[in-house]
């Protein structure tokens, strides 16, 4: 077996000098270091990887499955046997999924490399959550399906283990209620009652009452879930509450935290909602909080049996990319990296608050008084219901893509409230988006909004 | 706009003559006229694409994307904004994913090059499936989870819909016993109940018995799954009768045709079950039947609407990467390159049964009476307990993968009968496996033989 | 064919629908708009590409050329026929090389898409050097070797003009004496004699005077050869002087602007040089001024006809991989990129100025008074001679790659004089390197130096 | 540093069983073990790597380099920086290119990996020489620049060092004439006076009769170039009889035997000539031999110090991807793989032969008697000097490359000869054709010759 951290002592004959091979072997240690690095310590790096160390420790992993051993033969009726050597590239050389008869993170053997990439991934995981003010967390699991599914997936999970529990028949989930489909769909796919308890507004703000959830539990439901992170005027959850009253009622908690990972602030509530109560899994999108394509979600928990158990409900194998898109993002922005860009989407939030003000002062709105520490939203009564739908389509044409503007005489699905009369455009300033796309989003804003006027 | 059907235009007057010119044009014109043909038939194309040709596709397709507009601003809370440019290679350049608010066909308004890709590979899907033997299909989607929990996808569905539609609050599946996890825990995810009718052993086959199944159905059930590809001993359902009798009764049918596109006999099975009775989906493995690698399924359907109703029902976004494997595969297969892998496949499979009775003759044993299109199965009648053990492991160690060894003194799953006495051993000839697979795997299993015993 | 700029033609009466195909569309073609901007005007676009646009040209130019034509039939001894498809990654897909018959521009029949590459690169030498400071440059072309052999390449062509125009047979070059191996094995190259007029100390300052060039010259010569980026303390040569000396004896006049395009200053010498007198060729390092890898250099000239001389001189064809390497860094950079790196390197410059002086304050050494854009001396008095050669390896050690400490009790090799008695060591703040790159170099020198102090 | 032969042992407590890992470890050290193989043995491999294990290899070599040290400052005027990331595609990740100070072979202290890589790569050059039939090759190297660019660094070694030997001052040439303009020019472009000895005619043939060449010689020239590979009506020249003449005339001897590798008999021809006179280095082009794209030309040797005294020569630094190309070739044909396409060569010659003998007796013409393993002629006697014209547009429009028409009416240069009066056609089956170029080329010759008839 060649070993790198020697390679050159094949060469200490030849023309090349030792000093040479000893700058060139010290050169390449760097570069390998990081693998050692991740290896044992199994944590982010500090400091980012360059592309070529990422794709270095990809296939090196990728080249211990069974389906790169030539000297096999294969018999089963799936041993990653490929079409295209184009597969090998876009799978990153995993070629047989995630998952075993249903059991997402047991090792599979037939691609030992492809197991220990998903078990170094899951500490990563689990890591980052820690370091992101989630330091009570024990588990955590990058499951293959976005943020929707991985909530129908830990729902499943949760409803078969409190029913053997229990040893009752529940079927209902408790809602505070959030207008979003896919949470929506989620809880369809199973088949599960909705209990849902609708937002009040206070101010600006639509928020769910905890006394009123309090209220709708009748007995008759196996778990609550929770929101961090939504549009204005929808504010956060009081998740430290909904924890208490969770575990008071031996209810299942679950914490939508859909793009919460960015912000200290909604990270801190559910700090002290897992110290207060109960919280049995927390879900957040690997796109939308660590800048990954579209397809995973993070699943954390306080309690490592709950991620397993998850883990055992996934019916069958998975495409391994969002475990690896993850993978990439980590070593790629490392934990400097990754404060970079929370810093950044703190400042373009501040940002984003006073281009909307100055804005604001000018066409005689206001910003509404929401909290929210990634998106900002600005009334707009001064316009007539023809010109609100029609900035949208302006917005459009300027290229501005992600705003939302609320026409309370159009449907309120989106308020989380049946009474929201004020209309608004509410803006992001997430992570990853830059300094120019919030200045150039007011800019086209304020030329839409006086084109339209 | 440059238009790369004239693009030596702006080289008329150079000094490269025109005649090399127009050579140069008429080169990238072939390189070119296969993506015309595609998006103008919208069917596999006949011969395989280069590798290159399918990289421009994807490239061309990826930069419509809203995320690779450098003029946007972009003010949403997920615009696929990546970490790394090694995204980009890994989900070919797809970061959008696919699914808008829990419709996984629906366009997604930030990635038009996205929902073409999605578009034409659904295309493709169904052509490749009416190609393959079933021209009775009228829509198919690349499902963006395998196997498993595109069963569960299926399911949810068509238990909304037959709910709904017979005013009725069924809850159980009527299932022919598969002793395979995916397949229960697809149906545990959804917390549904099973009405499992056992196999009987036919001489060597077991077989799940119609008439077994009729009495077995109470009117309590929504669906029948049935199933075609899979290990000996147990055989293919008679899918025809089954499909008869959904129709009769008014049952869901879905046929889990796993691996069963590489086969024309059972691809036969079904399209006369389509004929003569009622099918409502048909799920196969993009992996195992078009060798992408693991994550993706086809589902097919001989009604539209039912592809609609499934489409609809997954809850939020999912990776694009199977979509694209699939797509991958067909384009650098063609239809030529998949006529060519199933007569290979068809080649495999009698030279593993030619070599199988070679062995046989020589240690004693048979090759088992089950109808099977991949895999071949022998008695092991003359092997001890510990030597069936033990020639698992001879074999892993001389790096066979794939093999099943069943003996009937551990646990009787995977017979899917409860009284199944002989000892035996699996292989498969399956689509993709070489000629010296099938050969290396004999030899290897008559050395392992030799030396345990 | 398919018209990319109506690709969505395809798709109009889809699901997805015509607002999304038409954003589509305009994002596709604000990505191929440059391909349009670049073929039509030749000229280095103003803002860099991304790797996403520069990979596709090179993949459309490639798809030109007739190793690609799947209908071909070849029947040459060479037609690009290549061993692994890793080949085409490695040339960019440029198989053919360039150059046909010893005519390097020449169009390739067999490679039209490699022949348009050539000549828009080669239109963007030109722009590039013209924008750069020499608006008086006619025509340019991408040398396939680098700096010395393109040396040897441009007096090649000029010997035999000379002595065909001239009816003479001289074979001597006069040169202002320059220690350097690349410009020395080039005239051994090509057998000619050297004549070399040594340099003067003039303060610090190694020049060599014009006086003695024409004092030197005795008829014999065909060409003087001048220099303008040198380390210290030799300094660029009178360009202009000499350019009026070479018209007024009828001589060719080759500029050797190694990496002097990176120079404001040193162009503006070579401008003047070409309005007063005579400047056949100016050759210039594509990797030193335009960050590609080694192998390339670019030959510029006042008149036409001199390119096409140098062209039409090499043996042979050649690698294209200089040519593309250069066609990249022209399209990455842009006009603006590039800019900001010399804006950049004159920052660096005055900072390695400035960090010298301080730690020259406090080891009682000063910086020497040379003219050098690029490089800085610092006078290394105080150390004895076993501590100047000890002081380069300290240096090697601390991993600071590129300075030279120049001992004068050992060879006097790289003064360009036989009488320079100053100890000194040089460092470079060269396009491209990083602030980073200059403060560590000082500081690990102040480190050295107190180390073996 | 990280063991990658130990890879597993920082999973041992993990999830993953042990087992599981020694498999993969297993499977790891099977793709490792060529990179092992290669440095130990330093010889072209036995079978074939995949592309991984190439690009492995590379990355590994590279990231020994110290522009990849990112603890590095780097303060010289040629670091290695390159503008964009696809510079490492282009390059291999080897962005110092080849040879230091005017020696090509010269470790370079900022490239230990691509010093390393040079070295293996003229290692394996060596090995394939002795491979295809002469095992009396002493050393090889890969010349950064082809064929003819080759010969003259080749002849300007060779001439200094025969002069320096000599005391005396050649500088012409005696060369059996060969018409080639990159061997003219290579001349040409050191200046050396061309001695040159017609062609006869015999038969079909043109050959240089050796007592022509003898006769010539009038002591003036310091070398005679011979050559093997050529098109018909030329044959190869009697290599052995001008070795002989030239060791005892104690001339410098270069055989240019650009495409001669591919063939046993032509290797043969130098084989004995090399055990019977003198021969001083041979000359072969990398991408006509071995199917790298074009560039590089293999130079060897049976004495070892002429190879040191040609890297000694160059002038400067080069381009490293004509070095790597070869590697690549190398690396992924293997032996197995040459002597495939050897063989397949073989093949492709009798049946181009064939073919056209078929198509002779069809149009009363005949195959001509011209030994020659690669080509074949065919007469053209029946053709009017119009239709000879519209023969070649026609087979350009059928897309046939490479095939060339003599007319005798024309200019003679090609034919080597003054007086050849007999009209062909030449086609070649070479090195890396398939059986299907052949058909076609002669199916295609049949249709334009009945259309222009």
């Amino acid at each position: 077996m060649v070993d790198l951290s020697k390679l050159t002592k094949y060469f200490e004959n030849s023309k090349i000098p030792d000093n040479m091979l000893h700058r060139g072997q010290l050169v390449l240690n760097e570069f390998l270091k990081p693998i050692k690095n991740l290896f044992e310590q199994k944590a982010v790096p500090h400091e980012g990887w360059n592309d070529e160390q990422i794709l270095y420790l990809l296939d090196t992993l990728a080249n211990m499955d069974t389906d790169k051993d030539e000297k096999a033969s294969r018999v089963g009726e799936r041993e990653a046997r490929i079409a295209s050597g184009l597969h090998l590239r876009i799978s990153g050389g995993f070629c047989h999924g995630v998952g075993r008869s249903g059991f997402l993170t047991a090792p599979q053997p037939k691609a030992p490399g492809g197991s220990i990439m998903y078990e170094i991934t899951n500490y990563l995981a689990r890591d980052i959550m820690r370091k992101s003010g989630l330091p009570n967390i024990k588990a955590a699991i990058i499951s293959p399906v976005a943020t929707g599914m991985s909530l129908a997936l830990t729902l499943s999970a949760f409803k078969t283990e409190f029913n053997e529990t229990s040893k009752s028949h529940q079927n209902s989930i408790l809602l505070p209620r959030l207008d979003h489909n896919s949470i929506l769909k989620a809880l369809d796919f199973l088949g599960l009652d909705k209990c849902i308890v609708d937002g009040e507004v206070y101010g600006d703000a639509v928020r769910i009452n905890l006394e009123d959830i309090k209220k709708k539990y009748k007995g008759d439901c196996f778990a609550i879930v929770s929101f961090t992170s939504f549009f204005p005027p929808r504010e956060h959850d009081d998740i430290k509450g909904i924890s208490k009253f969770a575990k008071e009622k031996d209810l299942v908690h679950i914490v939508v935290n859909a793009y919460g990972v960015q912000s200290p602030e909604w990270m801190k509530m559910i700090r002290s909602a897992i110290d207060a109560g109960r919280v049995d899994a927390i879900i957040q999108s690997t796109d939308k909080n660590f800048l990954t394509p579209v397809g995973g979600a993070l699943i954390a928990s306080p309690n490592k049996k709950k991620i397993e158990k998850i883990s055992r409900t996934y019916p069958g194998r998975a495409s391994a990319t969002p475990v690896i898109n993850f993978l990439i993002s980590m070593l790629s922005l490392g934990v400097d990296g990754y404060e970079k860009l929370i810093k950044q989407q703190q400042e373009n939030r501040k940002l984003l608050e006073r281009l909307l003000r100055d804005v604001a002062t000018k066409i005689n709105e206001r910003v509404m008084d929401i909290f929210n520490p990634v998106a900002v939203a600005l009334t707009l009564n001064n316009l007539k219901e023809e010109q609100l739908y029609a900035l949208g389509g302006a917005l459009y044409n300027l290229r501005v893509t992600g705003p939302r503007v609320y026409n309370p005489n159009q449907k309120r699905f989106g308020t989380c409230s049946e009474n929201y009369e004020t209309p608004y455009i509410v803006m992001n300033a997430a992570i990853g988006a830059t300094r120019e796309d919030i200045t150039r989003a007011v800019e086209r804003f304020e030329q839409a909004y006086s084109d339209i006027k």
